[in-house]
């Protein structure tokens, strides 16, 4: 859609548009957040009401699963709408990315069995210590595509959009290492700050974006 | 490939294509339906015969299970069609919705395990519970993105055709709430009034719409 | 791309392109296509080689799974490479015939597990009748899209291309009735029987179709 | 998006854009690489560091299978971009290295589960005889495809681009073959052969090209 890319037309052979990018990653994110129902098993135990009370944190760790995982596939989504070209080295980069995504439900599953025990502090810096991970390659494959305006359209470029997504994810690496931290000293807090880090993850971008602001405008039809 | 919206061209900057939300939410339901699969197992009792009938209930909870996944994918996939651009907040309500199919299969099992025993009315309340929340969540995603024809294309808000989904969407509240009612009565009644539902969103959109009304003229090319 | 259709202009509302239903399609096709790594496991026998060469049946059914499921991939495109438009009941149809092919592991697996017993020809019927039924879901799919060459392009219906493949797939229901009965009387037959047909169906249609008949010639570009 | 192809006009009926294909085998590795994580279980052994730090193996496993699995799809990526057309024949022989990418986890967990045992070499020599299958149909697709340019675009013949990709994939016959035969000598020395291959094949397409090659220059713009 966007044709112009904002360091001129000098790009080097082995680059092209996202498409494939794009529909392998919805794929890999769409199958993780999916797999996870395969967690959910019908209880054998009578009566069944009980069965499935007891159950509560298989229950707990789906829906923390896929709230994350849906809002890991918004924020790409986002990345990716600036976006308009994609090299190798990219495409190895969003790999590590999508690794990162497709484990969550790991680490969830091990806090979800080892929150209540002696072993809840390990459990929980494995939990905080692999969104600290994802949250750096969020970084990494951000600041290689945007460096420079590299693979961003001109008009995103124009409009500084690259400091308004780099504002955003700035958070995460120092968010998720002190939730790392916490998780040592407090398990409980550490826990609660991912969950507010997810929660502001999860802001839809319009409400963090002023109204009237030129990165708002500009891609508004003339 | 509809271009105009029907609230004009002030759309803000964090508004796009339904393109990636319509893959990814194929992929979903791609793999929620393809994933129930893993339930059949090929029997060990002897002779294979009466392995293969004894095992009846997994079956019809699977053609279950895939019946409504694929009529809740027409219907969401009707949806979409009339939806031309999204933002942050249509896409977490979408996912709301996704997460509701894909747990599908589990209050199926729950009730192909349990219908045949005194367990039935509870088993029956989390199956039809189940669809209650699943309507709501169609309902309000289709009142998010159509309210005053927000995301509509603007042939599509001239045509009215926000009333006739809204018509057929109106119908889920109501019918699956008396359902969930039921199942605490008379669970059967319950899970016929659920297959009901399950017809009446399956039948196509061109047996509900009147030949020759202005909703179906209206996409007519000219 | 092709934008006329065979009935001229007056398609109704409620009918549209074919492109969330390939994407749909597609996915279910490569979901059950990789879903069939799972049967394969790590044998735990020593020595190796030998847990490894007992496991044949398993390989076995593996390569016959993904080889029958690649190629009614490519029948499935193929048809669809044809229609131009679709409707709910289309899908619906469309539908019911993916519910055919994710299950095809199951009755493989039956055959594999069961074919070298007193059994063979219980499981050899359930195998055989399972082909029966996509054959037949694959010809009431293709009957309703191109009848009267309703949802064809205008090329494709002059050319006569309903025809054409419809002859392809007008040996489906006999044969694999035929597979089905020989089960009864003796099962390596109507294995030999079902491998022959999906050789057929392997067949390219460039290798089916002569090089200069019209339905060959209509499509190149003038 | 490229409209002309090598060998002229005179393409037969049976042959068409790379779309579905693409949009087949994306799918088939997005499910390949995300079903890996169904092999991390959670430890049940206590402490948890312990039964965490146990598993090594199978994060190895894991890791090495998501890599090797997304330098294929790179690859992969990278040969369709330089096809423009394909026929049911390509769809076959593209089934056949799919087949091949998704049993890769398959000899992975072979490899994880018996490297440090009497059973090593056989081990070792399933998983190298994988990959030098999986090369076998790399070099068959493509040189199916490219064969006198056969369904290549105008400019990719021109530019010799053919050349350039089948000196890349030279390599992967011999290499696995080599270190197929290693296996049956030294273990060790086969796994390093295959993941030296895996980092060559990771090398970033632009890597490889000399930036002011023809090859480089003749897709950009004039």
């Amino acid at each position: 859609m966007r044709v112009r890319i904002a360091d001129g037309d000098d790009e080097p052979y082995a680059v092209k548009g996202t498409g494939r990018v794009e529909a392998f990653s919805d794929g890999v994110f769409a199958i993780a957040i999916t797999l996870l129902v395969l967690d959910l098993k019908v209880p054998n135990q009578s009566p069944l009401l009980a069965g499935l009370l007891t159950q509560w944190p298989v229950y707990a760790a789906y829906l923390i699963s896929f709230a994350f995982i849906l809002i890991m596939w918004i924020n790409h989504h986002w990345m990716l709408e600036h976006i308009v070209r994609v090299n190798g080295t990219f495409m190895l980069l969003n790999g590590l990315l999508l690794l990162g995504i497709t484990v969550v439900p790991f680490p969830t599953n091990v806090v979800a069995q080892y929150v209540l025990t002696d072993d809840q502090n390990v459990a929980t810096a494995v939990y905080t210590g692999w969104f600290l991970l994802i949250a750096l390659f969020f970084n990494v494959l951000w600041r290689y595509a945007s460096h420079q305006g590299r693979w961003l359209s001109q008009s995103d470029h124009d409009a500084g959009l690259a400091r308004v997504v780099s504002a955003r994810y700035r958070w995460g690496g120092p968010g998720y290492f002190l939730a790392f931290v916490l998780s040592f000293i407090w398990a409980p807090a550490a826990l609660a700050m991912t969950f507010l880090l997810a929660v502001f993850y999860a802001l839809p971008h319009e409400m963090t974006l002023p109204g009237d602001s030129p990165a708002v405008r500009h891609a508004r039809p003339a």
